[in-house]
């Protein structure tokens, strides 16, 4: 049972541009006390946290370089974790946390849903999880919430529903270089032919995102489509990172089509370039009652995932052992309660009034 | 562990305009076997379900007027419960079902956030389903969904909410004659205050909404203000149910109101009327990032309602006893997966592809 005085101990793997803002917010939640950094960038490795973040005072806790043995002696309830996109190259970092016998929160995109493709790592995950009595989750806003969490919470209120068709437009030319890199910025349509096909160019997690669908809608396709293409610049663009002449790649469009019967049932359609207008996240359910659901500007997505990691970290902490995706755990943050440690969820309600 | 063939067994308590569009969705689905029903109304005792459903055929399960008895010698695993908005009314239902040790899904409005004033009513549910190991779970479109469970998920994504608005618009020409008799429909405007005075006019759930908010953002209310007042019709309105001339009520146009710290902190902005303009759910949130969501024509409710109430039994089914509200469990359907029974749940993930 947690005492409303106690905190989550949090390690945080992983301190670039999510890692960063993610670690600001678990800074100023009384509920959350960062015990723990782990990074390997040489401007990072060895330093104060609170020196890294420009806080102007040292926390007391610096960057560990030596992830395995930090992990392995120190104390923490949590590793907050963010380094890369593919569940390959994070495998190793988890099963440390999990060995440690530390829950994890992940942002690293194909956790969002690993249960895709006839691949081991998963259900390895799952399997070390549960014996460590432990719980792993792969957060984020896309994947993660909306182009694949949020148009499921909405068929709660649907009867038979026929399709599921998502679209985010996303204007790049105020957002990150990272982010502009991975869509292309810049590249002639050859180049960014040649980076999508080695994977270097394009947003990892549509397919993810397409088959949390599919599988939980019991929808067992024919047939899956995926296509990414370059959208040009239709004028020059300058930013902090970039600077792309018209006729250049502004970015990308990629959609992910799941058909099942002949019919497209599920279409998530992913546009990230510079200057893309009306941002944008459109959700359209065929159902009974039908949803036409817009969100003007779109959710904003690095502040939107740095929240959703601080935010279900209480979560991860009460859910039950093992690899979980979103589809398995209360959506709802609580924002203000303070809620008792996993045995005794629910045991506690607040009156109000 | 439940098997792939089995199903879960319902008793649906209450089959009214809401309650039969449940019943004809339980019997299309697969995963639902319905062995009774509960109705005091004179046209719908002793009759087949299938009679009262005008089916064309009987289904071999006759309505019951006796709910005590037929739950007790029922075996039965859910009851499916529609008949009234109060609590205080329904309480002596809810303890039947739950004496019989089944667990409950109810659309009973006050049931959504019962953990609202000094009423003992809900630390009693809680404490008897616990005792019979069952779990009880209000559920709806409004309260329950639109006006306070999706604004608190889309708060998932967001750091430092600073406010919640939302705003429904529901025309409700197009609506069954009960609900436009809640709304005080073709009354003068000085009976409408009189009905809205007494209860028999105006939504119900709206402050359940507000606290179901306030509480889960931690949000200390300094104060609450309600407001309930007439739609006036500025043209004539026939339904079905109704005629409404020029002058008269054609609705309501009800709010509720959070004010912490001098700051509207939550504005619940709820308008039913025939020919209310733009039918639609408007959710704001100030927040970084923030959120501007509509859904164009709103959710249809009376769909909506039948179809979260369906599409949730499985989910009553594997949580854990108690009292539940829509915070506390998982808000994704599995709408085709077959899951394991409660003890079991999440130790079977399908993989796909």
């Amino acid at each position: 049972m947690m005492h409303a005085q106690e905190k989550f101990r949090t390690i945080h793997y992983g301190i670039g541009a999510i890692g960063v803002e993610v670690l600001k917010l678990a800074l100023q939640r009384q509920d959350i006390q960062v015990v723990g950094a782990i990074d390997t960038h040489p401007h990072k490795a060895g330093r104060d946290v609170g020196e890294v973040l420009g806080l102007g005072r040292n926390l007391g806790v610096s960057v560990s370089y030596d992830a395995e043995i930090f992990l392995r002696n120190t104390q923490a309830d949590i590793v907050v974790h963010c380094t890369s996109s593919h569940l390959i190259s994070v495998y190793p970092q988890l099963l440390q946390a999990i060995s440690s016998e530390k829950n994890v929160i992940s942002s690293c995109e194909e956790l969002s849903f690993p249960w895709v493709g006839s691949n081991e790592l998963a259900p390895k995950l799952d399997r070390r999880a549960k014996e460590a009595g432990v719980t792993i989750l792969g957060v984020g806003v896309n994947p993660g919430f909306v182009m694949d969490v949020l148009p499921l919470v909405l068929t709660s209120v649907c009867q038979e529903v026929r399709s599921i068709r998502v679209k985010r437009v996303v204007d790049t030319a105020t957002r990150r270089g990272q982010l502009q890199m991975k869509t292309g910025a810049g590249l002639s349509p050859a180049e960014f032919r040649f980076r999508v096909s080695d994977g270097a160019v394009g947003h990892v997690g549509l397919r993810g995102s397409l088959f949390m669908i599919a599988e939980t809608m019991g929808w067992q396709l024919d047939e899956v489509k995926e296509t990414t293409e370059p959208v040009l610049a239709t004028r020059r663009f300058e930013t902090g990172a970039y600077v792309v002449d018209k006729g250049r790649v502004a970015g990308l469009q990629q959609t992910a089509i799941g058909v099942m019967g002949g019919r497209e049932v599920i279409k998530l359609d992913l546009q990230m370039a510079m200057g893309a207008e009306d941002p944008r996240d459109v959700i359209t359910i065929d159902a009974k009652p039908p949803i036409n659901l817009k969100i003007s500007g779109g959710v904003q997505g690095d502040q939107a995932t740095a929240a959703i990691m601080a935010n279900l970290i209480p979560t991860v902490m009460r859910a039950r052992p093992g690899l979980l995706t979103m589809r398995d755990v209360p959506l709802i943050p609580f924002w203000g309660a303070r809620v008792p440690w996993k045995e005794a969820a629910g045991d506690e309600h607040l009156r109000v009034v």
